[in-house]
């Protein structure tokens, strides 16, 4: 295990528009960055991932439904945002506050189900979630291997709220590279006693490492963390609690 | 804002006793690890400040009540365990599939109260967290600028499930010389928009980053983190959302 962390910011990635390629970008950034892509994690926020595949819409093109008016009337909301929450989701898990939660077809819960205004190319746009983050994230990681980069893994993340705690927190969204959850049921404490229902959710804990230098405003887009074995692979579907285990939904 | 952030493990701290000195033990520590306490945050595991400040309970000494053995026979715990969790929280606020999450008297909700049977000090003990984490981040930082170290920050992490995430994420229960939540309201983000309701949970992006190097068997019971501006100061409270405003309680 390594007794040392390091997180660089990754700097000169431009604004991403549709059908950027971001291993590109991402070598020449590291190159800026004085970064070598190789035995660490690359932390690659959602907002350009989403941009680079297309997964903006304008609002003028959303014609909102009578539920999407319904819901967007009683919360103070842009109706065409609510439609596309809505059709983003598979079910709202709560709402109130002015606040709508909402799981998407990934299984991801989150605020307005990940359908983001801010920082939005245009008052009139929408970015929503990459459509498999997964795959996002595999894509990225293949393509820098391509270019001479790796080993490496890759994580897509976004900035979520949370129950009962103020803040948001950077959590992970994809994966590709590393396994998600380090499962240390089975091993002993430093008592030798076994740490019965011990797991670490290891990408989650990366993207939260990384947000602290992805500040929303400060155009850091990407962070390049070295230090952490690339131990397993694996789905951030590993992380999605089945909702029949659930407390809370 | 800094481009880098460096998370070193501090090594060399033993197995900590009642009364023992934990800043006298984390300067020894740092000399040892190699660190300088200098314009930096000093994250300490939950553990060993309990630890530290006598918050062990001997289970043969307690008694349960009929509530605490009634839930114990319900959801397969120890009794005096259930006891613990009861006498440490002012809510229950979930119980299904053998868990028990719990409003703790700081207003904390988190799985058993924070009750903790492992790495206890022997098979008969639980460990209780701190009975008031800010004090405890407070009098370690005071400590250790009485010693010569300093500027710093001092946060004191614990280990918490999630809802709807599988996997356990560090997160912050005390702090002491930095804002935990870093307030970016009124501010714009790329596009000049502004962002309405961004806030981040600074405290437990360092607590999850500090979780990447604090595995619970490696013995690594505190991490330093640099890279991070000491901004404004603060309570864990801030952290804490009034449960009026909470949708999940």
């Amino acid at each position: 295990m390594s007794r040392e962390i390091r997180l660089v910011a990754m700097e000169g990635i431009p604004i991403v528009e549709p059908g950027d390629d971001l291993a590109a970008l991402h070598q020449q950034a590291a190159e800026q960055s004085g970064v070598r892509l190789r035995d660490g994690v690359l932390a690659v926020c959602q907002k350009i991932v989403s941009k680079a595949e297309g997964r903006v819409v304008s609002l003028a093109e959303v014609n909102p439904s009578p539920k999407a008016r319904a819901i967007a009337r009683e919360d103070g909301k842009d109706p065409r945002h609510v439609e596309l929450v809505l059709r983003e989701s598979r079910r709202i898990v709560r709402r109130g506050h002015g606040v709508l939660i909402a799981e998407t077809h990934h299984g991801l819960v989150c605020a307005n189900a990940g359908v983001d205004l801010s920082n939005a190319p245009g008052p009139d746009a929408a970015v929503l979630l990459p459509e498999d983050p997964d795959a996002s994230a595999r894509r990225l990681r293949e393509g820098l291997i391509a270019l001479g980069a790796g080993p490496l893994a890759v994580i897509v993340t976004d900035t979520f709220g949370r129950p009962w705690r103020e803040g948001l927190v950077d959590v992970a969204i994809g994966c590709s590279g590393i396994a998600p959850i380090e499962d240390l049921r089975g091993t002993a404490d430093l008592m030798g006693r076994e740490l019965a229902v011990t797991t670490t959710a290891t990408a989650d804990q990366l993207a939260a490492a990384a947000g602290l230098l992805m500040r929303k405003s400060s155009g850091v887009p990407s962070v390049w963390i070295e230090g952490v074995p690339l131990e397993g692979d694996g789905s951030l579907r590993d992380t999605l609690r089945d909702p029949s285990r659930d407390l809370f939904r």
